[in-house]
């Protein structure tokens, strides 16, 4: 029986702030990469957050950033690698300990925004990050991008990790996303992205941007819940999905 | 055999700025409070503080704060309960973060500067706190001020606690500290602040501003790491408590 | 010609977080108070308000807060008046030169959030404020609200002021802001809100909570732009006043 | 009459955490750089600082940075030329305001760290801050390092400026400033100092790490002022240019 994991980011609202449809994709999805404070949310906002998926049972993972709140960590910082370590380290905890108090386990770890670009290609801050991840928890999952450095960084630092695609993302010939700058880098068409994710799903492939067809295997697919369409979507993918006999459920309860 | 617990704040550098003197001070105190980010230190400075204390066998603790680094925390928030219990379990949880890498555990929980005085007097905040430690790790102690409304909350709460009184502080008779604003508040001669001491723990009284011979029942003295002076007078308070077959030893580790 | 200024808070959207209808609003209102990256904003969210605001004709004025981003600078924090007073020049500094920077100039100060309700009653704490305009600019207004502390501080430091009070917002029989924890406190039907402003405005005279007719001598009214009914509820302000041949300007241009 | 500025960074404690050496240090310089909040300092600390000028009668500049406090400015953040103009102008503002709070004006605005950095070679940087200044105060100077982008920046905006040089930073053969990561890129020995900026002030040259004789036309001299030996060095710069009849005078005050 094949079997998939949806992932999503959530928990990125900020003190007063708002930002994504939490409460209305939550039981679609998975797995959730909770931001920790650093590029976006705040203790109360997290407690939120984690108590919903609890109640939605759904896995929950930290989201950790370079410390950019301003710039919702989408900004490169030039930091050493024992300062992204640390800083990892830290978020992970704030967030184990927000689960715990909730009698919810952490499941992964999946790094944002810049500092997850970052790592994609940087062989020693993908270092880092696996680091930090093993000397907490070596339970805990690293979420790699396929094909990428991260999944160098687990295999060398030897913890468990899923390997992660994007479902409405275009990607290159060489297997790398398409920078979000650039026209076509994000697909739009809803039954378009339910038949890309169902060709990653059964076939491990997915056509580039150049029509390309390229290989993808991945345990986990990245799902975005921060647009007004993002429930029609995920709820696409999933019916396209379902209909032929695929299941989803959270990696970390694979057998 | 009477034992002791000496306590002591540190861990308080952030980025390039350096407070304390924590390698001095280190090895003649069993406890110490570790800043968790939002008064002072940084994930970076909390490792160094972890490693440190490893070196040296002490006990460490997370000392959460209201969220005010220019102020050092040291301003009354107003913030709720839930915003408070939220703060703490987020602090604890980095901290429990960097102790796990480093190998180590957490013993303690001790509010820091603004939030420690709101806690004396508050019993919601109080138990707000108490209810933070509880829910992340009910084996967690907490650093209570003797006789204030901390102890009444961790009796309520069901959670393990110790009561503390200050080594170089005075006392109003009713046994509430003096106010740091105040004349007198801070006592700074090392021969009368090693007898105050001896005098707490051999006979749990001590003098207060006044004269009056208060009661003091404490199973910890805190002591300060961030003055010149700073080493002189711990190791005053040790000899001279010593010297009366007094032992020192982390409050954890007592049978 | 009696001539009225609505004022209304803007700009406290940050980095990637949206707030308010600035653009909506924007057109309907005299004066606007633009949040200084204190409690909300960033130099690049305060640049597009201030070009907004120039394209609209309308005046600008800074909207210090105490430093409490994640509390939306709602919590009070037990500064000194000296913090306050070098927090306020800060803030009124960093928009007067954005000010600058689009050609434009600043018309007034208004404290914000918990700053504001503590200003009302506390006379230190509002000299502060007021000693802090006078040094930047005297020529800059101070926005009290009507027979507060805030009006008396203004006064002692002599500086110009102008005295607000709010539209949807119940008073109590003393001629306070009943707090808005309390039921009732925020006076929701458009048609209700229209006739007080229009009784403020006119008669100089609004019915209390208890029903109470109270005396309040206001040069602009305080409207607000974050509610999706915002637009149709200043719209109606407006309308109802201007049948009653009232005229809408900003304070600062008053004869 | 040959004149040089000696222009210092200043105003980098922060909160209770206390940097530099301001008060020792500023009678012996002409110009001070001023933390504005981004990567160091608090209005409080600002506004200590600013009287200090004054009573010292130094002239004052702002000393932008990235918004990174706990990397103290020197970890380059991947910002657009936007965010880096908004940003410069903000802080540029908030001293401006402390400033005139003080009866002052200030001088120049020199950016500060890893900001520095990449506008020494990255011209559209360069050009963001050049445009920060000029929107904001075209009267302003900007502190350009010799020879870089900075300069070209100035120019195609048409700002004032000056150039400066280093007294005790290495210069590679290119005349750019040796990595602070490499051995020998801070000169230590107080007599080579004293005669590099001689050379430097009198014959507008100075040797490269490799030997080599440069050109460096500067007009103000960067001295440091946060190591133990900074009053000595600077004095001993002093007293060496002065013997050769050289003046010490603030760059803005220049005929």
């Amino acid at each position: 029986m094949l079997t998939i994991d949806l992932n999503c980011d959530m928990g990125e609202s900020y003190g007063v702030y708002k930002l994504g449809y939490d409460e209305l994709v939550m039981p679609f999805v998975n797995s959730i990469n909770v931001a920790c404070g650093f590029h976006a949310s705040d203790p109360v906002n997290m407690q939120k957050t984690v108590r919903l998926a609890g109640q939605n049972n759904v896995a929950i993972g930290a989201h950790p950033s370079f410390p950019d709140l301003v710039g919702f960590g989408r900004r490169v910082i030039a930091a050493t690698a024992e300062e992204i370590k640390a800083d990892v380290i830290y978020q992970i905890g704030a967030l184990w300990a927000i689960c715990k108090s909730e009698g919810l386990a952490l499941q992964h770890v999946k790094a944002h925004g810049a500092l997850y670009n970052v790592a994609e290609k940087d062989l020693n801050v993908a270092l880092a990050i696996a680091e930090a991840i093993r000397t907490v928890d070596p339970n805990l999952f690293m979420v790699c991008l396929a094909n990428s450095m991260m999944v160098e960084a687990a295999k060398q630092i030897g913890i468990k990790y899923v390997e992660e695609a994007f479902a409405d993302r275009a990607y290159t010939p060489q297997g790398n996303l398409v920078s979000r700058k650039l026209a076509g880098s994000v697909i739009h068409n809803v039954e378009a992205v339910a038949e890309r994710v169902l060709s990653m799903v059964r076939d491990q492939q997915v056509r580039a941007i150049d029509g390309t067809l390229i290989t993808i295997k991945a345990q986990t697919i990245c799902v975005h819940g921060d647009t007004p369409g993002a429930v029609e979507m995920i709820k696409a993918v999933r019916n396209r999905l379902e209909k032929e006999g695929i299941v989803f459920r959270s990696f970390g309860c694979w057998a």
